[in-house]
């Protein structure tokens, strides 16, 4: 946090537009917040190691070199974050976004997390060590503006 | 702490005007302070779970919900902070004040308490991981000039 | 914890014997625990400094003296601790409880909170840093030896 | 670790064998090894908080105060381990195996995981924090001979 | 550290210019440092309690309550700070000097010591846990040149 | 990092023009990118002891006052970093490189190694704590277009 | 702590026999407790130095081998005790003291000081930093007992 | 350390019988020491990730997993120790020796380091970071001894 300035990483989904509506939410409602988020383009997440140290073959390594390049950019934003927001979708494993829960926790941040109802039961540990869960984007914002601003919507 | 302005965290007691007290000697001293605060408008900090996340109908996970979105203010701000300043009066029970007092000497924070005498046994514990205790909110400004431009009143 | 024994700090009221209901349960239930406390002897915890450092006059400085000779004991224990209990009765203030609630918590250190329901509003922010909140000594119990067991009561 | 004794955490899957085949390989080699777990028995961690905390109607809630009961063996017994192993199966969405290994990174415990070649692409971020990827029970037991002996298999 | 300004905190004797000698030399050498110290009005700091939180009689206490006011800013300057510079005469016993020295290495903040040759003996172990002793005050400049621009003297 | 800038430490090998080409990639990229690195004059880093603090006739003692007035920048710069780069060349020892990444790692700190195919065996440790390991100076430019940017070159 | 034995470290003047009077009467008390302490023998303690890692004609290199070797001691034995006791003396200065006590008080061990009163203006800062103040030895082993056994004196 | 046994771990050169003679002196001369040690056997050393996990082709991989599976038995031994004991011989460049080193000053382990003269330039920062610098085995033995039982030789 600089100058009043809240740095909020938004971890997990990348399919869905939730980011975005965050990020106007926040906007719209004047709130001195700074995002960051990992490589939200799926084809260059992938590629991040063989994009940038070379070729690689094999499957495992090359997922392990991309996960290394990403790596840097994640554990460094969320170090600097202020609050960790983690969105978990209907698709795909999102395993990471579980660990980045798991990490963002260890090191005392505050952890909200986004999901639908549905996934209440397979997320109850990662649930419990949030303090907060929300179930739409536009729930962020209210907890933000009031986590910021001290104000309830409406 | 950036470009020499300090932050000053003040916790506690949200029914009297102590905070303004301070933020106006403060002001008019011109110390180079921010502060910073939970949010003091009691009915909104009861509804800061509800009034974002969600109805809730008992009042213990009313309560749970409201305190966790608190809690991601309060222990982002008290982390940041230079300075923890801690208010206790003479009504209700203001347990959280002294958890804030608990949270901020574990993470090594300078406490400042600030209460009348009579509370003075009930506060010991408090009193003796605070560096200062004061008695009126003049003197938590006479402590942060000193602190800060090496002055002394009068 | 060594050799699998749990410490557990049994922080709050000294006015019950809540302390060592959780004690004969956990030694009925044959659970490895070692449990440790702040000296519940009121008169001797009140006169812990004057009786060890030697007397002073002014009340505000006997219990600083106190306060100081008995954080001795209570923060080396918490630190030493794998849990800590913390019980809040209906009298009394206890702000020592929460403070131990809010260290324990800035360290890391799981918290389990022991009080009445109808403390459960006043008591919201130190619930919402806990893992579990107990109505009854015997729950602490339960909760241990399902912590430490894996085994449910019945 | 005491006496030479490693503490190895073994998280996640609980509905196959692996647990038993590590500690087996473990015991025939000898190993100074002292394993433990989450409670593996899935009925009884999901009853974790209304078995030992008292009723609870409300799903969300319910598997709130379970998870938090949880939560006080798995954060203590990773916080005590040396290395954290974290198994992930074919079933269920496993996040609180994801969730510990990120809190095990976190705090520099090392992270051995044990998956199969299937879920490398899904796993890789929790691979790149790990120092080994195992794909049998075996392998896992060969790795810890090798750690704490200095011996190769064969 | 902010914007390449490095935070340079003075700690030690009260009672010659070496302060002023070296910020004015890093003035000249255009180094961008920003210097702090402890409150060096002699009179002021021995007040610095009873001169904001009132009278008192015990000259034990006076110097308890002043300590701590002082200890407010010190603390927060040093873990503030990127190196601190101490220095100790051949009056008094400057223990605070040294007390700062061992918070600031334990901190594991880079210690510059400034002193004469005569005090070496006596100074053996905080000139051990130092990463630079220096005899006068331009030296220390040269120190911080060097260390921030890469330029030795000459 | 300050306002999204990332500090980037380069370590190591200073006998070629690795950080001079890193620096002009992250410039013509445009990355919000602020360098420090070690004093990279030989001559003057191994004065940096004598010529700051005076004659020493030891060799082993004027090294170690240099190796002092060096640490002084390299930790505290080390500290300060976001990321840390490491380059190994193929002349001299390079220990202090090595040391460079040792510290870094325990910091948790992403490091990220340069250095020919030729070292891989020799390095592989170092390799093994880095989150990338680059063959070429634009290579590292890339991996941070990408950490920063979120962008792979062509 | 191990077993309920407390580590206690016991540092500062060497000249009088302060030390052995706290550990016969811990044992007459029959106190768990576990002491450790520099090197007492004032001719050794200066010889540490070239007396293990050959000889040095300068004082001040001299000094630094031998303050190099005795921290090896001292720092581990104050990282690995749950409470300093400092003691300070009438003659020499005694500045290792002052840097065990800061450097005791950093790592959030609690500090007992032990001094005559003579010495509590110059040793405000420390006395400050410390949870209680002796005057005798007695004293100290009667804060011990206290501390560990909850008994008072008498 | 338990019971008064210091941990000492002896990193670096693996091609000389310096870690026997440290130890035989060590038991010689009956002090409370448990040495641990990376695995010295360099071909099993370098087959620990394709000996245990499986094949791997390609060497810089085959190098990765190794690392990675010695990194497990390292990290956890060197956070574990009291005493870090660094050797650097005269062949291979030991870069993991110079990484142990960084990777135990960070963590604020005691450093000795052991090594002939003539690496004293290349080895300067190394041995500013260390505590100690010894020539000879016997010499490390002495300073243990002195260490931990207050003796000098002879």
């Amino acid at each position: 946090m600089a100058d009043g300035t809240w740095d909020v990483y938004l971890s997990g989904e990348i399919h869905s537009d939730w980011r975005q509506r965050i990020e106007e939410g926040a906007r719209e409602a004047g709130l001195p917040v700074s995002f960051s988020a990992p490589v939200t383009d799926h084809a260059a997440s992938d590629d991040a190691g063989t994009g940038t140290l070379g070729e690689e073959s094999d499957s495992f390594w090359r997922d392990h070199m991309g996960a290394g390049v990403n790596a840097i950019r994640t554990q460094t934003l969320i170090r600097n974050s202020d609050v960790v927001v983690v969105r978990f979708g209907d698709k795909y494993r999102q395993w990471n976004a579980a660990f980045d829960a798991g990490f963002a926790a260890a090191l005392g941040k505050p952890v909200v997390t986004l999901h639908d109802g549905d996934l209440d039961h397979a997320l109850k540990e990662v649930d419990r060590a949030a303090l907060a869960t929300a179930r739409e984007p536009d729930q962020v914002v209210d907890v933000l503006r009031y986590v910021i601003e001290g104000e309830l919507p409406g």
